[in-house]
């Protein structure tokens, strides 16, 4: 029978698992030391809870799953695969009224989207996402891109760029432009959103293909005029932006400061009143982060949504988040070469010299083990050669071997496969001889 | 809108992470002091890798997606929820040749079925498993059994046992009741496998169902008389049994030695003939464990399984592993207050004396957490009182005020909150003051 994974799945093998939780240990500590507690829900939702959040094309790509498994004699459907982490987020606040606010939660877990397999997208991946809830000050917004930005950090990033824009200044853009209601708005924004692909051209040509009048289009872009700096952006905006515009223009400058207050570098910011980014629910600032090298699209993003919560729920409450692409940060980082190097779990193998041996071998190991040394008893071939070859191809350090000169005398032989030394000494101390070493 | 979970599934808050982080990181502790490498595979095969693998009853509970998240236009199926972490090792061991044996994995990872949500059982749960692939010795045996009695030592156990059989000896005992091909032989390991539940009395009545002969089904119960201790127990089945079941006993014997040559506990270890362990796939060697107090059923289980891999390649290869199960040993734990209290995640407020201090308080939850503190920033509302109210209700042991003074002399107010005592010092002299303190 020839077996396959599920298209667009993969398994992780222990030597990409043990390079992963490096990353994902790096970026867990940065969480913690921001105060974000940990939280998981379960891999699927009732089917209600996921739909009506994410947009027609995202709300394709929902994992359906068959009621009581099986779906019953008309094949029903009642439950689907989360599509992200903040739809459940939302849910467990509406139904945990009791949860202290501000409450800042981290959650790094798999999604599932029902998307065409490509190169560096996957149906099944991870994504690590830090929120707040509970708090309508640009202090928690600001805390998500000091969070980001101290994380992308400390995973060794060198060249990357925070964009920010507020859904405000785009809804006052959109109108700008001769949107008339939200339909029209979310119309825009889609155009908006294809720039970086298509060029000024490419969105007119979409614009006016979805009824937008030329001269309105033009007043638009004219706001979007390049500024000299982020300050300079923000006052020609809000000069040239409604009142909406004018209060995403006040409340982005206000989470800029805070953010270079919490010792963002203000080079990695750019205010940017292009960025839509696709999602429906996001009312207040949104942001996303992109590494100058290799062009891999974004690697993070997130922003504010204070009416998610007040779907599931008769009391709303804001939020804002931010979520960081594991595949494609594990992508940039083992094609710049940052990826940990990690070596195998176990420290030292030990052989088992022949059946009579045996009960030396294992009690060799046990004493191993009391002292914290991870060790591996050879299970296979009893060949003492094929034992030192797999000590070497699984790249452990040490070789433990008990003979029967060994054992008459009560020790081992404990090898160093790096530098070729040897000594006999007894199996705690070879225990604490690896500890020292490491 | 009223908003619920999916039945038989858990949201995991703050509190309960928290604590059972601990739980696991001492599992995978001691998984990786025996070597094990951690493993990880999707949560959904495809269906095929799933079906004929857990017997009727089991199929019947796996979870099933529809075909690319929607199902087409006739509702096709070709995915499923992982059932167990053993049955996707077989599939990845047969899809990856160059796996260097023998190979030891661990994966500590949720799996689904769509079972009747009772007390304790959810449909939606943690296994933690170990597994040695590529060895026919009884050492691999003894490795999972001794990795087991490890983990539930350390996780602070006092009172369990591991119940040890062998499918052979299991097989020969059918055969004396009577058994004449795999079909029946699996109804009498169904019948014998409720003895704890129904007495001797009623597993007669069920075999006298299934068409047993009275006379044969005493045969059998001869062979199952109790002995003083496991090597009578051994002794004496040798002496019923035939060949097949010989076999069984001479390595479960050589099985039992290694486990205590490793460490175990002979008094832990119980040799039980009527032990049958539900799964379809086991050929060897069957071990379960079992807490005294309190009377949840088995926490742990496993055995030897020479033939899956062997379904889905032309290579076969030998495994014998064991499961944890997460949530009935978090459940006993709780239940015997063994679970370990976990504080909150961050240790300090950094409180927001008012908009004009804003700089100052950011400038100190920036210092702090460059020291390596963990550190959240109030970003609720503004009044103190209800700032000091947050950091006691959250469990915090420092509290940080910037006020005008403390600003203006480039202090912070650093307050224990569960001493009192207060001081004013530097942000980063904070830091360090509250790290030696941890």
């Amino acid at each position: 029978m020839a077996v396959h994974l599920a298209k667009g799945t993969r398994d992780f093998l222990p030597a990409d698992m043990l390079a992963r939780r490096q990353v994902v240990h790096t970026v867990q500590q940065v969480f913690e030391r921001f105060g974000f507690e940990p939280l998981d829900t379960p891999v699927f939702e009732r089917i209600e809870t996921l739909t009506g959040k994410y947009g027609d094309e995202g709300e394709k790509l929902i994992y359906k799953i068959l009621k009581r498994g099986e779906g019953g004699v008309r094949g029903e459907v009642d439950q689907a695969l989360r599509y992200d982490l903040t739809v459940p987020l939302a849910r467990v606040l509406a139904m945990n009224p009791d949860i202290r606010l501000p409450f800042r939660r981290y959650h790094i877990a798999k999604v599932w989207r029902a998307d065409r397999p490509a190169k560096g997208r996957f149906r099944e991946f991870f994504q690590c996402d830090v929120d707040i809830a509970g708090s309508s000050s640009p202090l928690a917004d600001a805390e998500c891109l000091a969070v980001l930005h101290t994380a992308l950090n400390e995973l060794g990033f060198k060249g990357f760029t925070i964009r920010l824009n507020d859904r405000r200044i785009l809804a006052d853009l959109a109108a700008a432009a001769g949107a008339k209601d939200s339909q029209s708005e979310k119309s825009f924004l889609v155009a908006l959103d294809k720039l970086d692909k298509i060029g000024r051209a490419g969105v007119d040509g979409e614009l006016a293909e979805r009824g937008f009048a030329a001269d309105a289009i033009e007043t638009a872009w004219e706001a979007l005029t390049p500024q000299a700096d982020d300050a300079a952006t923000l006052a020609y905006l809000g000069d040239k932006l409604g009142n909406r515009g004018k209060e995403g223009v006040a409340y982005l400058g206000q989470v800029r400061d805070a953010a270079i207050a919490l010792g963002v570098d203000p080079a990695r910011l750019t205010v940017d009143p292009t960025l839509a980014r696709g999602l429906d629910y996001y009312t207040g600032p949104v942001f996303e982060a992109t590494v100058d090298e290799p062009k891999v699209g974004s690697i993070a993003g997130g922003g504010r949504y204070d009416g998610l919560v007040g779907v599931f729920s008769k009391q709303d409450i804001p939020c804002v988040g931010v979520s960081l692409g594991l595949e494609r940060i594990v992508t940039v980082m083992a094609e710049l070469g940052m990826l940990p190097e990690a070596g195998p779990v176990a420290e030292v193998l030990v052989t088992v010299f022949s059946d009579d041996q045996l009960g030396d071998s294992l009690a060799a190991a046990n004493a191993l083990r009391a002292a914290g040394v991870r060790t591996e008893v050879y299970a296979g071939s009893p060949k003492l050669k094929n034992q030192f070859k797999h000590a070497n191809a699984r790249g452990y350090t040490w070789l433990v071997v008990v003979g029967p000169d060994e054992a008459a005398e009560g020790v081992v032989t404990l090898k160093n496969l790096r530098t070729g030394e040897q000594q006999r000494i007894a199996a705690a101390q070879a225990g604490a001889r690896i500890l020292e070493s490491r």
